[in-house]
């Protein structure tokens, strides 16, 4: 009977830490998915789509530009960079930590812009980025802050 | 007594709400102190005390320089950043938003750094930054992630 005890006690801490992990995961989840349809918008040049993971009193930080606050500044500062000849840009996170109470996450991660320079050569500039997500009260997250700098 | 009832819900409800911000507030303020403390690290070239807001996992994310981990490499950056001629810094948050579990918070703020320019003539750089803040075991609030960059 002891030893049942112990196996049983074993087995309700591993159960225990597994519902634990996997709420975790699905907040992650949640969001790594949300990141993947994000970068593939921009790489499509979908402004709207783009824009749409954005909550309506989110920032977006762009390095040499000012601050750009709401979905109206937000969208013109995507539609300027969409516009820059030779623009592509791929984004991915490489470390998710979300809140313990569930409706709040950072991230950071990499991504890479590829734009012509002045001479009209495709050149891609390595960068890396913060991105502050909230979730909504219909439990979709989206991107409070958003801010990114280049490597050189 | 039915009005004395409902005097005293209000007086519960009242004493919660206040009850929940003040909680909210704490971790706020707490936050707010250290930034004021860092700030003034910073400004004072106190290379050691600056770097000391940081947790041990931590990551800088500067413009123009790839990204920063562990106190080794934050301290490097910090100390070729003091040691630039003409160098001043001074930030302070414009919104704190700290998670309902109290363990995580993200700030953004705005910078000013000062340097010399190529001619040796002063020159203050406006730029804005994004601080993750996670609670440490001892209850103490540490830098997980900053990046910052420039306006112009």
């Amino acid at each position: 009977m002891r030893g049942v005890s112990w196996g049983l006690l074993v087995v309700v801490l591993c159960a225990a830490t597994v519902g634990q992990t996997g709420k975790m995961s699905e907040a992650e989840q949640a969001i790594r998915e949300a990141d993947k349809a994000w970068s593939q918008a921009a790489q499509n040049k979908d402004l709207d789509k783009t824009v749409s993971f954005y909550a309506d009193d989110a920032s977006a930080l762009p390095f040499n530009a000012p601050i750009a606050t709401g979905k109206d500044q937000i969208k013109q500062l995507w539609s300027n960079l969409m516009a820059k000849p030779g623009f592509s840009l791929t984004f991915a996170p490489t470390k998710i930590d979300v809140a313990k109470s569930g409706e709040l996450a950072y991230e950071v991660g990499t991504f890479e812009l590829k734009m012509n320079d002045p001479q009209g050569n495709p050149t891609a500039i390595p960068g890396k980025y913060v991105v502050a997500w909230k979730r909504q009260s219909n439990g979709d997250w989206k991107v409070e802050l958003d801010i990114f700098n280049t490597d050189k």
